[in-house]
């Protein structure tokens, strides 16, 4: 009998570049006693060819033999509803599924007795689970890659140019939210010689924006913006209009704004106003990292898309940035799954154990149930709604 | 009688996005006893509406109105056969106008008896030039975009990234040629935290290339590459051949390599072989700045395009890099205008004095004739062949 086997798809969503495992990982994933198995063109949009695979020691295959002989399957986001459906019972989906948002796609796995794993439900704060932490180490690409994409879009210079005609003034760059993507915007806005200032609603983020260069603004947020688990709470619907109040006055004043802001599985509060956009001085640029199907942070951001608008300013509606930069992405997530999989393989099975912090957080679905507590409460009213429609 | 007028054109050329003036600008200009006058949309491009230009003081006006009423007419590039056509004498036409590129456009415009300056003509390396010399304002534009260019063409972080679940090596980085757009490049790469190192034929690179942060790489250059007016010299088949060879295994080591070599009025040199770029890994950057009607620096190039090459690497010609960072370089190249304006013009009329030593190298034509030295001299064999014909 062959060892049991981990599959890598192609992922299929447009404009996904990343690719879940990468040849350098695979020796990481082959020690636990497990073969890989990679399907046809998987790492081509990361640049990472097939060959790069198989010298590395996988076996390139169909989409078909994958899915038939894989006792694990790795994807980066929700794969598409033709593969989910052709996942078989016992067979376990690690990714980043983002359960919180589909609650509805978690419930069918589990119907098909498929064992979602989400990298995205990791409890964060743990210091353990951090070489597992895949939101950290794409949300640090997107942060970055959010200041090369503005500099890129952006028709003059980061930083302060003095020359015998005259003197370029520095780039103004305004950053809010600073977890790990707005700190990683920070920082690399500052490398670049820009001047740059941030917000967080949480009040611990002052000393960590501060010592990476950035100024902090100060603004009539709420009184205590921390949640649960890192995370910036959901404001109030009065604490994000007087926020955004606040901010159309400060965004106007600067040529760049990178925002962040995200409340896992809820709408990214709105932050930047139309008329802020509408005050900016042409050739500006906003980045909206928080732009996607429940909305962004920015009023006339299009998710997925580059508009420009009737005063010049550049808006980017920038969901997925770490797709942009694919081979990066590709490698830190891989590296996240690799340290999950060491984690969760015992002899190259996966052994499920839901009294483990880390599994807690991350099983969303194992043996017919929908496990992880924030999925299942999701789905609880509907449950609820169904018996009280068949009553 | 109304004062003598500038005329600011708008620029023609495909992807040409500058504007030779700009509003922040025009005092220094009307300060001569000069009117400015601004063709409908010339700053669109480079994101100064025309309300900014009249805000500032200069009159919105029609291409004809401005070729029938200005005096001097400003332009970045050299305009086009009709707008050329529509010069009447005594007319002083203002740019980078290429004459060596061009040197039948520029007798053209003498026996049109129009006044040719061009700003690629001043003599570099007097010091009370330097705040007209838009080839450096220019090329530090180039080097910067390129970098920035190439950062997000290249699919993984610039800088060192050590994390929980592994390190990001930073990307490496090649700069040839070390001008003002190479030591550009350099310090923009070093910025972002990339390791850089450089090359240049002119021995005295060393230091400024070192100085910035760059290592300096040894390759069996000539034994002396330094020209005239702190340029390198065109170097001989011979020793391009065996640069190009030592670079074929050099280029392979770097993820991004930056090409600035350039001769003035010369074919650019050929440092890159089709085999260099073949050997490099996917998902590598080459960004060629030489790159243009008379060839590149790099053998796969095409001027103006993006190609990607069958091995993935990512070839971009970028011979107007200071065009796709438009408000900071015709901000630049405007200051460098204004203060060549100001040492031609007494009185408000350009005064011709060809024993000024500013003026012998940027007055192309004058009183019916070319009156340059280098362009002239490009005409000279011509105008013999010419009289051999006739004979």
């Amino acid at each position: 009998m062959s060892p049991p086997a981990v599959g890598v798809l192609r992922e299929t969503a447009a404009g996904e570049r990343r690719v879940a495992l990468v040849p350098e990982v695979i020796a990481r994933v082959t020690a636990l006693g497990l073969d890989v198995l990679v399907e046809k063109g998987a790492g081509q949009a990361a640049w990472f060819p097939d060959n790069a695979f198989t010298t590395a020691g996988a076996a390139v295959v169909s989409r078909r033999d994958l899915l038939e002989n894989a006792g694990i399957v790795l994807a980066v986001g929700l794969p598409d509803a033709e593969t989910l459906a052709s996942l078989h019972g016992g067979q376990v989906l690690i990714g980043l599924l983002g359960p919180l948002l589909r609650p509805d796609v978690m419930a069918q796995l589990a119907r098909q007795r498929v064992t979602a794993v989400s990298l995205d439900g990791l409890p964060r704060t743990l210091s353990r689970a951090q070489p597992m932490d895949a939101l950290t180490s794409q949300s640090n690409i997107a942060g970055y890659k959010a200041v090369v994409v503005a500099a890129d879009a952006y028709p003059r210079y980061f930083p302060l140019l003095i020359t015998a005609a005259g003197t370029a003034r520095p780039a103004e760059v305004l950053v809010l939210g600073a977890g790990v993507a707005g700190l990683s915007a920070i920082g690399t806005a500052h490398r670049l010689g820009a001047v740059v200032r941030a917000y967080d609603v949480r009040p611990t983020a002052r000393g960590e924006i501060e010592s990476l260069g950035a100024a902090y603004l100060e603004l009539p947020g709420p009184e205590q913006g921390a949640g649960q688990g890192g995370y910036a709470r959901a404001l109030t619907d009065e604490e994000e209009a007087r926020l955004r109040d606040a901010l159309t006055d400060v965004v106007p004043r600067h040529d760049i704004v990178i925002t962040t802001a995200q409340v896992p599985g809820r709408r990214p509060p709105l932050l930047v106003s139309e008329r802020a956009v509408a005050a900016m001085r042409p050739g500006s640029v906003v980045v909206d990292l928080g732009a996607g199907p429940m909305g962004g942070n920015v009023a006339v951001c299009v998710p997925d898309e580059r508009i420009v608008t009737a005063n010049g300013v550049t808006v980017v509606g920038a969901g997925n940035l770490p797709a942009a930069m694919p081979t990066a992405a590709s490698t830190a997530y891989a590296r996240n799954v690799a340290a999950l999989l060491a984690h969760l393989v015992t002899d190259g099975e996966v052994v499920i154990d839901l009294t483990d912090e880390i599994q807690a957080g991350v099983v969303i679905t194992h043996g017919g149930e929908v496990v992880q507590p924030a999925t299942a409460a999701l789905l609880a009213p509907r449950a609820q709604e169904a018996e009280e429609v068949s009553a």
